[in-house]
């Protein structure tokens, strides 16, 4: 397992349902580029008593503590003066702390905020982590068996500070102890028991583990192994998994569905067009989240109303009276009309009932179209998705951008 | 702080930085708009001594522990052979469960796979809880002084568990013993410090306590108070919070932004089209996840390339020649444009260089320009942002956002 590693996350709104904890993934999902396994996490309230023991309790346990959250300048931010009583040292202003604070500001040209310096107040002996995002330093403290983190909870500022200032540490002092090297295969289509079950009859080399985790609509299949030759294990066992697997495997390693219909588009040099009802813009938001999309997304459209579809895509009116919006015949219809209005080379169109309203016995909510238009005409399949309205979404996408990489990958 | 309560999630996936857990926030939210609070959660791998340790160290601590994962058919679900192990019951096929388990395969038309009879292999003496939405049942187990809830990790399982089976039996057994009541304001565009120097000088009443959060790019403040008058002071405190902070308040309570502006929307019975570039259909997004954007989003435009920006949203060849296609005429242009074409009563138009590349020293990265169209014109205001490319595109998209509600506000 390597060096044994805590994250600690602190802040009210963890535990009220205002937000989820995304830091402690960020923070595994770094670690885990560099080979160290996050073993626990724990997240507690800004509450002095529960922080103080939280601390003394995993510094005990652990090698290495990462903590984030409460080192703003607002009363309930009680990190840095918990650290000081739960190691017993004294709470004092930092002048390397303050300096990094002032020179924010003035690098922002803000005024700087009386309430500010508190954020320099920190437990003596500690040596200063650089924030190059915002106002609260980060902080390092060795408690004599435990090497303790303080981060920011502000995700951007905690990601720069772990790569900058943790990882260099972690790397020279515990660089050796990470044996266990794991490789994830993405899989759209198949389930976990279905998957467990076609790798059980894989032949995969002794000593090569598999788990499962889902992501949902994914399913990851982890191939782990340890030991010297464990790379070398890995590159065996990869091949057989994703032949066993076939053409459901959307990935493998870190690209999400997006990054790989992206690449594809990239790689063959072909461009893209959009025309979203049900979905209303999520796929293009999918797409233009990742750097380069101009490369080959020329347009998309929202078409929520009859009028959009009519003026923008040549929605025939006929379509529309007889079949509906919600039919193979206007998904085709807005595949075509969308690859035409932005001449390009594929387009994608989907069309269905999200929910929770809007269903008929005929058309259940849950019901899609998804249209895929390409040089060789159109192809249009229906599916009926179960779940709520985030749910059909979020399949709706993801099934049109896997028809579109399947496509890519035949192509 | 009412009834001592926990949650434990259990994953490998939580702690490798495959996803974020999302389910303590779930299980917070939902348990919060019931009185109930989550004191700390802890999150642990799909490791046996792992789980029976934190199982027994919080069962010893805690008088309710809600725990989530590793309730599914393959191997590396371990929760059920854990709970045996750390509260020394045998673990035996229990009847309900496998019967719970036939009858969702029955109702799906699906055939069972046989490793999902594992699923029900449990502690002896539990109580079964259903679960209608997937094949893991979940089970209740007291250890004399901890009331233990296993759910299943699948969020919208574990959502419905908690909620038909979970919530009813926590509220007959500790119904009384929960105080605190919280009233959370949402602001956008006042930092932390600056909100709660204002409040610290706006004679709030004695006893009601304010708390911040921070759920980027929004600040939460929350009113906190206790006791029998708590729902009393929380209405005095209310109104004097919302006139200290003015309309940088967003909502109160558990509305987000795209919920006020579709509220709003609905409310004066106002139309809306969109155009957005940088944002990439991200604002449509939003608007698309609530139910009902239909009755006020007519369409929307991604407008990715030149030539979409000039064939929908007739934006001049000469604007986009001399000004280019981020520039303050082109935001205008592209407002102006989607109203016209859509025939609506509002329109939001987005243009902007997300990064990380298109920077240039007149216009760097996070320069974007939003355009208002309405009856009275257009409005178009310029603006920098700091922040990596996902920072800028969810600045811009909640800044957009926000013009619209002022907008909605005032008219």
């Amino acid at each position: 397992m390597g060096v044994s590693l805590s994250v600690l996350t602190i802040g009210d709104e963890l535990l009220n349902g205002e937000m989820a904890d995304t830091n402690t993934a960020a923070i595994a999902r770094i670690l885990a580029s560099r080979g160290f396994a996050v073993r626990d996490s724990l997240s507690v309230r800004d509450e002095m008593d529960g922080i103080v023991a939280a601390l003394q309790g995993l510094a005990d346990r652990r090698a290495v503590l990462i903590v984030t959250g409460g080192l703003g300048p607002t009363a309930d931010d009680l990190t840095a003066e918990a650290a000081a009583r739960a190691f017993a040292r004294p709470l004092e202003e930092n002048p390397a702390a303050l300096e990094e604070i002032r020179a924010y500001f003035l690098r922002h040209n803000l005024t700087m905020h009386p309430r500010n310096d508190k954020q320099a107040l920190l437990p003596a002996g500690v040596e200063i982590l650089a924030n190059k995002r915002g106002t609260a330093p980060g902080f390092h403290l060795e408690t004599g068996h435990c090497s303790c983190f303080f981060l920011p909870g502000v995700p951007a500022e905690m990601t720069a500070m772990l790569e900058e200032a943790v990882l260099p540490r972690l790397e020279r002092d515990y660089g050796e102890e990470t044996p266990t090297r794991e490789r994830v295969l993405k899989v759209f289509g198949l389930s976990e028991p279905k998957c467990e079950a076609l790798l059980a009859a894989a032949g995969l080399p002794e000593g090569v583990q598999v788990a499962f985790g889902v992501d949902f609509p994914f399913v990851h299949v982890k191939l782990r192994t340890s030991g010297a030759a464990a790379a070398l294990l890995l590159d065996r066992a990869e091949p057989l998994a994703r032949r066993t697997l076939g053409d459901f495997v959307i990935a493998v390693g870190d690209a999400s569905l997006p990054q790989t219909v992206a690449r594809l588009l990239t790689e063959k040099g072909k461009t893209l067009a959009l025309a979203e009802s049900c979905t209303g813009g999520w796929i293009a938001k999918q797409l233009t989240d990742l750097p380069g999309a101009s490369a080959f997304l020329e347009r998309g459209a929202v078409t929520y109303a009859n009028s959009a579809k009519h003026d923008w895509l040549k929605v025939p009116e006929s379509v529309l009276e007889t079949q509906g919006a919600v039919s193979a015949e206007c998904a085709r219809a807005m595949a075509k009309g969308i690859r035409e209005a932005a001449r390009v080379d594929l387009a994608l169109s989907v069309t269905g009932i999200a929910g929770p309203d809007g269903g008929t016995p005929g058309k259940p909510v849950g019901t899609v179209f998804i249209g895929l238009a390409s040089e060789s005409g159109e192809e249009v399949k229906g599916y009926r998705f179960s779940g709520n309205r985030d749910t059909v979404r979020r399949l709706s996408a993801c099934m049109a951008l896997d028809r579109l990489r399947r496509h890519l990958e035949k192509a």
